[in-house]
């Protein structure tokens, strides 16, 4: 007996998934900014605290990849998922810093099975990561797709 | 002597920038994917060529990362940036696979001073990534905060 996989009709509209929580550890901060974004806010502590940011701060790019991690984590390496065309918004509403604890949650916008690609559906929804003191630090949409039930047994 | 850094007054509306090229490593595609978007068809040549996606293809927060990575490398590391506070929209217009080049441009789209941070201006810009068949497979918009030449100097 296999657990039932998350398909296209599992995100009605108005559905909420927990997303979990994430701990910021400053070496992975580092790691990720050494290879991809390597300004000096996300390297080093003491030029965070002289920038805007305040402090030791995630890459935008990294917040997005650890929401991503918490996303497969949750429910979509469990799914029918067949990836998505794009985003359409990132909000990085405030720095993510080292020690940071970020608690997600998604609320599914809307559902439509696609005109083109039998037992395929769009699913749109919306993504927030909150830090430990509650403040909104990620804003997030964007559609993807996923198989219908029928066509993934199938 | 020191190289002039790009400053907020560098990026008229109309000015584009080479972003250069990088190949897309199989290996790379499946380091970024285990940590982050553990989908089979970024961890698995097989699973890829059995999904819509076509091969074994990064995952979409990875060809962001690697954008960064050449944005940075272009000019960002030598500029006054800011940070970002988010992004306008992300289109994955096709997979980026493994052993693919891509090449990167980007185009200014427009400029203006912050009306509330004296020595700051907002700058939008729109990228997009080509693959080696001159295939569109990254389209990126978003705007960065800059110092201008006199608040870097200040």
């Amino acid at each position: 007996m296999t657990a039932r996989k998350w398909a296209f009709e599992d995100f009605a509209e108005g559905v909420e998934i927990d997303l979990g929580t994430k701990t910021v550890e400053a070496g992975e901060i580092v790691e990720f900014a050494s290879e991809f974004d390597a300004q000096p806010f996300h390297l080093d502590e003491e030029a965070g605290k002289a920038s805007i940011l305040g402090g030791l701060s995630a890459s935008g790019w990294h917040t997005c990849a650890m929401f991503m991690r918490m996303l497969c984590d949750a429910f979509l390496l469990n799914s029918t998922s067949q990836g998505a065309p794009g985003v359409d918004f990132v909000k990085w509403k405030k720095p993510v810093l080292a020690g940071d604890v970020l608690a997600g949650r998604l609320t599914v916008l809307s559902g439509r099975l696609s005109r083109t690609r039998p037992g395929i559906g769009f699913v749109t929804w919306r993504a927030e990561l909150k830090n430990q003191k509650d403040e909104l630090v990620f804003e997030f949409q964007n559609t993807c797709m996923f198989l219908t039930h029928e066509a993934a047994a199938a």
